[in-house]
């Protein structure tokens, strides 16, 4: 393997080989379940990676924002649902996917679908966000009346076409083993088919989407899901790792960084490497002690092990504070550089914005 | 008050008036207190605002990367100080920026003290950094013989000018109290101060040099100073509010977010406007509440009081969560927009990038 990348500061490394492996476990996964697998291009959002997609035979997409399906519209792909509440005041770039591509909104709230229903000059799927146990937005699985609210505005709409109901299990985030997770995943399914046995007669088309990655990683069955979109499983991170939906050889991203001073009477160095390379995400732990990122051996131009109670621990602008063992620092300098494992990916992508790789190639996030 | 900014997706918002004042405030009592006033530009990062410091009789300047001195360096700023312990991986940049401008840089540890000697070939300026109780670069204000140590290396080197002592007593963000911010400055002077007399005689023309924003807008005298280098001042945040460096009318940035969703029955609302908007940075809370952002009346493009109870509690990629009173909700509707007032302007304005103001004028960040 040779060291192509040559880094002087931060600098967000790729193992294209482990994302291209992720990538094809997941769509083995979707293809065995029979259920389509329709990836959330958030985490990556580039041009590149997404070939890589379509050549595991992915033609649908999932995205979160307007802006991204407007990207990944101009690159070719044309079956896109944007897994964000819609926002109509973007309604000229909602009519403009719409006139263009096959484009899936998010529905939450009657409100929103009232003003989408106003502001739709071309057709649209609409799927409506039930909430599961997430708590971040949609509606409460068993709040029939809120659900039939919003189908009942959109239902004489020539230009909507009701696609089904779309989850996003976030809460399996919170857990910390991988029977809690798929113990979510199962309540997950069980209301889904509620809701779905409620509804199948009204419209016997309807779909169920689901994606988070660590129930897609750990479940192999479905139930009663027609659809998949998990998104971080592409390059994993430091959080899939402590919640058990990955192994550390998984992980597909890293960033290495310069090592810019070193105090071992408090047994921590500091890096060129702060909250605006890797966000200041972070991983809660008892004791108000957040861990920002993990390191791992330097191997070429990759890793190799994760390097036991060396740890981001602290994260400034530009600074990151690792701390360390005595073994570690005792082969360490200032002027090296140590390779970092992000406790989310998604985040230190969207700010890093180039992906390296050891071939000396480079592809670029939106 | 025209409403010229049209916000259809999170959309940074910078109050031009008040960030002048914030500007003229502080070199005012840099001027008064006789030191030197190099602002530190990471905060803000743009050309534009540069300008306006430039206006208020300010050409010297504080950066932390040696990717932002060369942007600076670019728009005809030729006295920086890269406050960031030297990176010499980078020496490319090192020499290419000693050679054009009066370059200031910053040494830590003695290893990276031999490194810059071995890479130099232009001159520069060097100060020590010096950790006077924040604990994460620089060495620890007592060891005189670390400092030695360094002092030595680059004491023979004829493209090395020793330039005194710098701090950045970065724990007074960790202060919740005014008295607490004035006492850490007053310990800080102190431990300059014994500094630098043990050193004026080996160098008589050694400056000292501390900025951190709540330190400098609290305290009217620097003592031992001869340079004071704040930064996040110029725009100000929920975090200062909150330690008590400046009121809610001090704030000059905002980010102006549509509101996706209304959970009436947990008190919440969703907003378009996440970790990619704000960065994930928060102020702890006892009891697990961490607080993202606060939420200030609209008015006209800028805003108004902040809203008691109205708080952005929780953050993913692109939602936020607003937990809201009853009174907020009873006049919150899909569609608006809501003005949040950020916890980390610096971060924010890193990922936003795009400075909009009120007479449809805009500035850029790097």
């Amino acid at each position: 393997m040779s060291t192509m990348i040559q880094v002087t500061e931060p600098t967000m490394v790729l193992n294209e080989e482990v994302c291209k492996s992720n990538i094809a476990r997941m769509a083995a996964k979707a293809k065995a379940a029979n259920v389509v697998f329709r990836p959330h291009f958030k985490t990556h959002q580039s041009r590149e990676i997404g070939e890589w997609f379509r050549a595991s035979g992915v033609d649908k997409i999932t995205v979160s924002s307007l802006n991204m399906a407007m990207k990944f519209a101009e690159w070719g792909w044309n079956d896109i649902t944007v897994a964000f509440p819609v926002n109509c005041l973007e309604h000229e770039k909602i009519n403009a996917l719409a006139a263009k591509i096959r484009l899936n909104l998010l529905l939450v709230h009657s409100e929103g679908a009232r003003q989408l229903s106003e502001c739709l000059k071309y057709p649209v799927g609409v799927y409506l966000g039930v909430d599961t146990g997430y708590h971040r937005d949609g509606v409460d699985a068993g709040n029939y009346e809120k659900i039939e609210r919003i189908m009942n505005i959109v239902a004489p709409d020539v230009n909507i076409k009701f696609e089904g109901f779309l989850t996003h299990a976030g809460h399996t985030y919170n857990a910390r083993s991988k029977e809690e997770i798929l113990q979510i995943h199962k309540d997950n399914l069980r209301m889904l088919k509620n809701i779905k046995e409620r509804y199948i007669d009204r419209y016997p088309q309807l779909k169920i989407s689901l994606g988070d990655t660590p129930s897609c990683s750990l479940a192999d069955r479905f139930g009663v899901a027609d659809e998949i979109r998990p998104g971080n499983f592409v390059f994993y991170d430091v959080t899939q790792l402590k919640i058990g939906s990955c192994d550390w050889y998984n992980i597909a991203l890293a960033v290495k960084c310069p090592v810019v001073d070193i105090n071992r009477h408090r047994n921590e160095a500091v890096i060129y490497g702060g909250g605006v390379h890797f966000s200041k995400d972070r991983i809660d732990r008892p004791g108000n002690r957040p861990l920002y990122g993990m390191v791992a051996e330097n191997h070429n131009d990759y890793w190799g092990n994760i390097i036991s109670g060396v740890e981001l621990v602290s994260l400034s602008q530009e600074h990151g504070v690792m701390h360390c063992t005595d073994d570690f620092l005792d082969r360490l300098h200032v002027g090296d550089v140590v390779t970092v494992l992000p406790v989310h990916s998604c985040m230190t992508a969207d700010l890093m914005k180039i992906y390296h790789m050891n071939d000396g190639k480079t592809a670029a996030h939106i």
